[in-house]
């Protein structure tokens, strides 16, 4: 019963019939029909002009996107617990040339105006310190929570006002759509956003992620480092099938509220042990070891989790347990009744 | 009628069985079962110890290949036609961060020890010029030609001589064997091939190729250098199933048969036209603006191409036309009479 | 009267005569005479043998030292504090190609082995986050402390264990060792360190600082770099004038221990105002912007310094004092009697 | 005998005069009253707005420069026998991130709109080739050759016309000058130049070239990259000074002109061996192996170079002889009187 990530579940029954009917050869890389439809599915989406680029990971869409903000000598600022900070290998420092995230504080790994300040304004300005360029915040951030608009908004203008970019991860962007239940607009074009990696893969996509961008200036220079960065397939369009069947019928809001609702019912058993609000998919519970062992004897599987720094004073562990929009009901509640009876 | 590329051609049904039969979600990126199996896929086909990852792109293929060779200061000679010098956007500058490419001539994009002489020797030792760490040959070639057995040999001979490296593009590296038809290990790991791209989107697949080490500890870094590319997919068994499907029952010799049975058929409709003996799947011929426009008239789609230096003098134009594992035989014999008639 | 910073200060006459002496035409880049007295000079001085470059500045040198020990993809533990993340304007994401610095804490920009430990022992094994690839501490440290031999020993101690490199900025090397007072193999080459950055600039230099090996084989890597970075001066004798000139005769510790008594003087002044004991040629007061004001205006430069996190509470503000080679002592005495009259 | 290089020559007397003037304390890096002049110093030269920031070396100059114009993703255009191209350990890899050089032809190591076009031309758009972003040229050439006013502007008018930026490795751009007699803006910011390295190295200074934006808004991203590749020296007032001296009371084209003028003195004895024609301080002369071992037996030093393949059939060897702003006259008519009775 693998409850360890999202990222490695099946690949949803319509976006494996969309690649099937994909499978006639068309013009190579991304010069398809399919691919075409990108930036108006988009487009639509977001009721605003966008362009949109898809890539194989969220690593390569993340990456990407920050290139196109920020220079090699610049920086831009995340929280000190971002995935790009924490969890892609250096690949931030690979895309970018070297330049430097700086890093901002913030609880449940969401940031703050004033989180943000603190770090804009300690900065000298001048050669000798790495100038800021662009901001990125990761919605769902890395703890399950979910920046609402008016969050959002309040940093896209502290970027406005700054001249930074605004790049938002979305590797579980519809977990957080699906929480707010709101107009994907309202925390993204509207508030400020710049770019945004849309994700796919852990939502039932099989290797399909999408660049999209608010700014379409930007998108052109993506264009040439996709290719260099050996992200440009020869053929994209089984990718663009992914992105546009996860779109059609808002097949990503109906993955996004199935493993939400699954998370729901998990929290629900934990009680006390939450160790942060259940906005997303994720669950982060205090777990000693041997209550984690207790568990996976039972079939569950699952991570550990570093116990943060503001976690509750004796909290001997912690486990970070996460639904995908095929946990199956059955597994769900065993889960939850076996974390109600620790 | 596409003879444009064999790089957009439809996934072959065995393919998709091995991606569908991959879909019970395993571990994440490459701990699945299938990820762990290509090991010894690999050292079976070859009879010899190999360690392989997937990737999703020739590109990323290559340069991660090579960035295991190359410091960052250092140069790698590749044919001035190779595809890692003309067509990977730059790709090898962004993954080797700024190495040289030291390009060397040879008919047909076939390296010669001369060829490769002629380039090295005349390099000043020392720091003012960069110095070469590898050498990077194309099989089969960018004008369709292969490599003996004793042509590859005598290569990696020179490349040991001068502590060289040797890495092989194989994005057609199936057809080059099925038109040799001896052991794939006789042109490679005994030929002192360090490193292999092995082609199978060209070739079939998807999405999915594999860069194989004959010299594992190649293979450490590289693993390093995937995921800071962000190429190391969640879903990593999607690439593993397809290169594993492309091996099993030798079906990329199947694929590659029928494609380079296909370019015979055309090569042996072209006479006097040919530009490039036919070993594998290209076919490059003369073609005048007006016959391309002829051709195109009548339906086939294909590239026309630079005029080579070498091309008998008076070629007024010339096409590439290539096929796929799946070109219809129709539609093969329809462009081999409409070639014979011209 | 200028206590802004040593690195401004003028040259030694003694480092003057040097390069003039050197001004005869000679071979050019490092292939003259004096250059290639470095390896002897620095082997004499440290007692073991040495590989030694000259390079322009302390960037360079700690830049291309680390370049030799961390590759693209891997990282470095340094301090937070430390020169290399504050005030380098990035230069290690660029030489190093954007690998990681990972920051570790400790009283007085020291790092110890516990603090150390903390980075390191938090870094999953594995593709997804960087692994560390050397250390790298300042003596004396960016708060004016000095490392005694021991504490640069468990940490090579620790760096060998871990199978981390470790460098040594030393750009105010001289200034730690006429503190300490021993013999600098002993917390150099016999502590473990393998590469030093040996600095002259901010000691009556011009313009060399000189980057020494004490682990050879990574100086031929250096070599290129140096020159791929634009480092290779072609009349590079009269930077090896100075570094030559600087080691004679001990040019290097009396400098240093002038500088060192001119703040020992200062500090006396200061009571209760130090925010850390003073033990190389900086002084860290606490003066709340009223008094820089004060100081100032009697003619006093030098920098205002943020108030560091264990600063005492209530300091209202904090400056950084730096005498040089040649402070004058009439300047020196002059603000040790206005600070202890504010 | 020294005819190998100017670029190990002695320092001019006034430029040693001119560092030893500022040897007083100043501001640090760039921000002393020296470094504050240059930019209205070469405006008042130029006669035309200017920005000008001064590095150690020709090769931090030419890097820079490029860097402003040039996206890591994109190329530049050179002769393919350029500096950058042959004689700079890759720097430009370095500082551009991987950028690549598109090589072009041209005799006597001059670019033409010709030769530039047949390199453009051949580029297919799109993100599969390196598109090109700026063109850079060598004035004198290394071949000794210099452009005139016009053939300047003939490739500044292409590179307007083709959104190319342009750029002048002028590290002999003292010598061109003198050869040309005319203004030196004529054959810069009039014809079309972005960006000049001005070389002060070669012609008597010791370590202080000047990167000259005609386009000021180059030079901002140019003061960052200077301090993150180690460039920003904290004594900056001694290469302002350097830089200083050489434009006062036009040094530069006073040691350009002697130069010069010993270089014709020994052309003058070349007769037939000459391999360019002389324009510049450079001699390239056809000399057998035997021949140039005559004239190292009688202490004449200089680099043999290679055969070009537009040299006269049956050229046995040559060598390359360079005059320097000292070059003592009884040596410059030693050499020709010995080379005029081999």
């Amino acid at each position: 019963m693998k409850f360890f990530s999202d990222n490695a579940a099946s690949v949803h029954p319509r976006i494996w019939q969309a690649m099937q009917a994909a499978d006639a050869a068309d013009a190579a890389y991304d010069g398809d029909a399919l691919s075409a439809k990108l930036d108006a599915a988009f487009s639509d989406l977001f009721g605003a002009p966008c362009t949109a680029l898809w890539v194989a990971t969220g690593t390569a869409a993340n990456c990407l996107a920050l290139a196109a903000m920020v220079p090699p000598h610049g920086g831009l600022v995340c929280h000190k617990e971002a995935h790009i900070e924490m969890d892609e290998g250096g690949a931030p420092g690979f895309f970018l040339h070297g330049a430097k995230l700086l890093l901002a504080e913030g609880t449940g790994a969401k940031l703050t105006p004033e989180g943000l300040r603190a770090v804009l304004d300690a900065i000298r300005p001048g050669v000798h310190q790495v100038q800021p360029h662009a901001i990125s915040i990761t919605q769902a951030t890395e703890c399950g929570r979910v920046y609402a608009p008016a969050e959002v908004a309040a940093i896209g203008a502290l970027a406005k006002a700054r001249g930074l970019g605004l790049h938002m991860d979305g590797a579980r962007f519809a977990n957080a759509a699906a929480h707010l239940g709101c107009h994907p607009a309202e925390f993204t074009v509207r508030a400020g956003v710049d770019a945004l990696s849309f994700g796919c893969v852990k939502n039932g996509g099989m290797s399909a992620e999408a660049v999209v961008f608010f700014a379409p200036d930007l998108a052109d220079v993506v264009r040439f480092r996709r290719k260099r960065a050996g992200h440009l397939q020869s053929k994209g369009r089984y990718l663009a099938a992914q992105i546009l069947a996860m779109i059609e019928g808002d097949l990503w809001l109906e993955n996004a509220r199935a493993a939400n609702a699954a998370a729901q019912e998990i929290a629900a058993a934990c009680g006390g042990r939450l160790l942060q609000p259940v906005e997303a998919n994720e669950v982060f519970v205090s777990l000693s070891p041997a209550e984690q062992a207790v568990l996976r004897a039972q079939g569950f599987d699952f991570y550990d989790w570093p116990v943060s720094d503001d976690a509750p004073a004796g909290t001997l562990g912690a486990a970070r347990l996460v639904t995908a929009w095929n946990s199956p009901p059955q597994e769900v509640a065993a889960l939850a009744r076996a974390l109600s009876v620790l």
